[in-house]
């Protein structure tokens, strides 16, 4: 008996492998509808192109990156937009910019607070804990959320005042993206980042 | 009893922490020297920074970046040498930067082979003795094996050919890199790199 094969998962599989549709279907069936099986499958027949990182092109926006004047820091964002025509828009374009020179300045971590591991968090907030064990026991736990808080305002990209204040007057990057996607008119996300400093640890 | 603590220890605890060295040494003597535990140690007693990404300068070098014309694919490249000087040289940052714009060309996944996880590497050759079936069972080993150095050859930088041919003539990173560090008479090394593509899957 044949597995029922959804439309959307032969669409999924096919924008993985690159794999015509009845190769994909075929595929699917016979791994009833696995498809990371079937991915395997049809690299097996040479059906498909081997995995290559980054194939599904999902959105529209900008790489923009930014060394500094010494050459031993730079930084590369991606920020999305949901056309090709805002894509190219100057002011979008310079909000990348200003983007990719503030995570230069200012190191974040993570672009959001979603992106901060769990177990990272834990430990932050356990050596807050452990340095407000001075303070009277029932403030304790406010002191530390506290303290966490403000960690998070350093690390985290969208929480951080723009390190040119007499450009931006201490608005967030968060403030500043929500400024472009009200003056394009479409979502603008600031996807991710990767900042380098010559011999810095990993 | 005291601990008996080494220097080294000290050092790479003030290299993490930034703390002064009494304060490391007896951080490290009262946990007993587990540096793990003496880092947390000197935060909850504020003798510490919070840990920043990107710490310990521990090389010379160069970062480079090269964004395609479209704005839709971006590269980030460290360079690593030995000295400023040669950090500075021309012949040096021209070699990162053809380094940038052929990963933006090429995508590769890896710098060298040493960074392909071992389970990738199985799956890919799990692939390739399938691939194989229909050969007779004596030479399929050795199919599959030069099927999977095919593979690193395209998605290790080092082993890539350099996409300007032209400039290059089929020279492999690995020979532009051994040739600059003859030139420069310093070690150079290609440490680590970031490729953005507008909307690929992570």
């Amino acid at each position: 008996m044949e597995a029922a094969i959804s439309a959307g998962d032969v669409k999924a599989l096919r924008e993985r492998t690159g794999a015509g549709m009845m190769d994909c279907k075929k595929a699917l069936q016979e791994v009833e509808g696995d498809i990371d099986k079937a991915v395997e499958l049809l690299r097996v027949r040479g059906q498909a192109q081997a995995a290559k990182r980054g194939g599904r092109v999902a959105a529209e926006g900008v790489i923009e990156s930014y060394v500094h004047a010494t050459g031993k820091i730079g930084v590369l964002v991606e920020v999305n937009c949901e056309t090709d025509f805002v894509a190219r828009n100057d002011d979008f374009k310079e909000f990348a910019r200003d983007v990719a020179l503030h995570i230069a300045a200012a190191a974040p971590e993570f672009v959001s607070e979603d992106e901060v591991p769990d177990e990272r968090r834990a430990r932050e907030l356990r050596i807050f804990e452990q340095q407000a064990e001075d303070k009277p026991e029932n403030v304790r736990p406010k002191i530390a959320e506290g303290k966490l808080r403000k960690w998070l305002e350093e690390v985290v990209l969208l929480k951080q005042e723009h390190v040119n204040r007499d450009k931006h007057g201490g608005q967030t990057i968060e403030d500043l993206r929500a400024a472009a996607a009200a003056r394009t008119g479409e979502n603008v996300v600031i996807r991710r980042f990767a900042r380098f400093q010559v011999g810095e640890d990993q």
